[in-house]
């Protein structure tokens, strides 16, 4: 039985222009108050995963940078550095189109960016001489740490509340919510989900973006 | 014929626990179909304005720090300096039980706190000896430069989009919604609303905050 679900928020529990659907922020609310408990992980920065948490109601840890910071009660906690990342995207702004995007101010342990298409080779190769990764929130890329990614999240929330593999369910739409669509842990996606995640999904929904959260959330028993 | 809204967030647009109904979301979408131009003035800090304009869909511009920092399309424009009101904070912290906020860190003209009640009297002095006004959101308190209120934001949007008074429709529910509260434009409070707010009312709704925003925006012909 689910107890425990971690949402991607961007194309997961928004529409394509990021606009959130009053039925996902129903849904939650309603697993709440079942006793479920309800994370969200995304590449956004810590305040605007805060903002969420507040006008949502989520009542447990949210994670921004992709699970390099944990928001909890007034509390941030950062588990990786910026340092290095920042000094990636000063590097690669020379070399590349890349441009970092304006919510870096932000940031505490990774860093944004946008880039022409053409770039991409060249600086995922960079990338790697740098030991870094980067990813695609379909948003914006994100340049972060080794082991920095949204299964470090699940892995943190799975410790804190000691749950099971089992009892956990993890919803995403894009590349970069792969490292949480681990073995054992219930999976599904969205419509529009990403190809490589709805392989491995044991539901996609059917149903369009505002009616997508309930659906599965209905799936799984939460609501 | 009301063309643009300003609506306090806290309160206003979210129950007493800060959670966003999810009527005024639709409410709010459906306004902008419209063509009305909505906004959003709020005591929070930048980012947390930047998260609402983005979930909700906001087209227009969204104002922090009770109007001292506008934001729009990526650019922040700062209207007054924090660094008066942050050594006011840290006066106050030596002489009464004043606790900066932990959001703190992302403000950039002015400073929230909390304090026990039977200290306000004594700050509310302190703040008239530094020229500095302290205001009360019902969720935190702020100390903010002379002239930097709610009251300005209306101004800045009226003039930006060059609309009449009484084309103009402010929302609020707390005491630091009251310099908005001006003559000839329309105004309007929930039912919880303070009694100051409700006594300059044109509409006072009588509905559940659940309801109170869609109930508004029909009266005054937004949706």
């Amino acid at each position: 039985m689910v107890k425990l679900a971690i949402l991607d928020v961007d194309g997961t529990i928004t529409d394509s222009s990021r606009r959130i659907q009053e039925s996902a922020i129903t849904a939650i609310r309603k697993a709440q108050d079942n006793g479920k408990i309800i994370s969200l992980v995304s590449g956004n920065v810590v305040p605007v995963m805060y903002a969420l948490q507040v006008y949502i109601g989520i009542k447990n840890e949210v994670f921004a940078e992709n699970g390099g910071v944990m928001y909890f009660k007034n509390k941030i906690e950062k588990f990786f550095h910026k340092r290095k990342t920042d000094e990636f995207l000063t590097h690669i702004s020379k070399i590349s189109s890349a441009r970092g995007i304006f919510t870096n101010v932000w940031r505490y342990s990774s860093m944004a960016f946008e880039m022409d298409s053409e770039d991409v080779e060249k600086v995922r190769a960079e990338s790697i001489k740098w030991n870094l990764d980067i990813t695609d929130s379909s948003f914006s890329w994100h340049v972060l740490n080794k082991g920095q990614n949204k299964g470090y999240a699940l892995k943190k929330l799975i410790e804190l509340h000691n749950v099971e593999k089992e009892d956990v369910l993890v919803v995403g739409d894009s590349k970069n919510d792969l490292p949480m669509f681990v073995e054992d842990v219930n999976r599904s996606t969205v419509k529009n989900g990403d190809p490589g995640l709805k392989e491995l999904s044991d539901y996609i929904s059917p149903r369009g973006l505002d009616e997508a959260i309930p659906d599965i959330f209905r799936k799984f028993s939460l609501i």
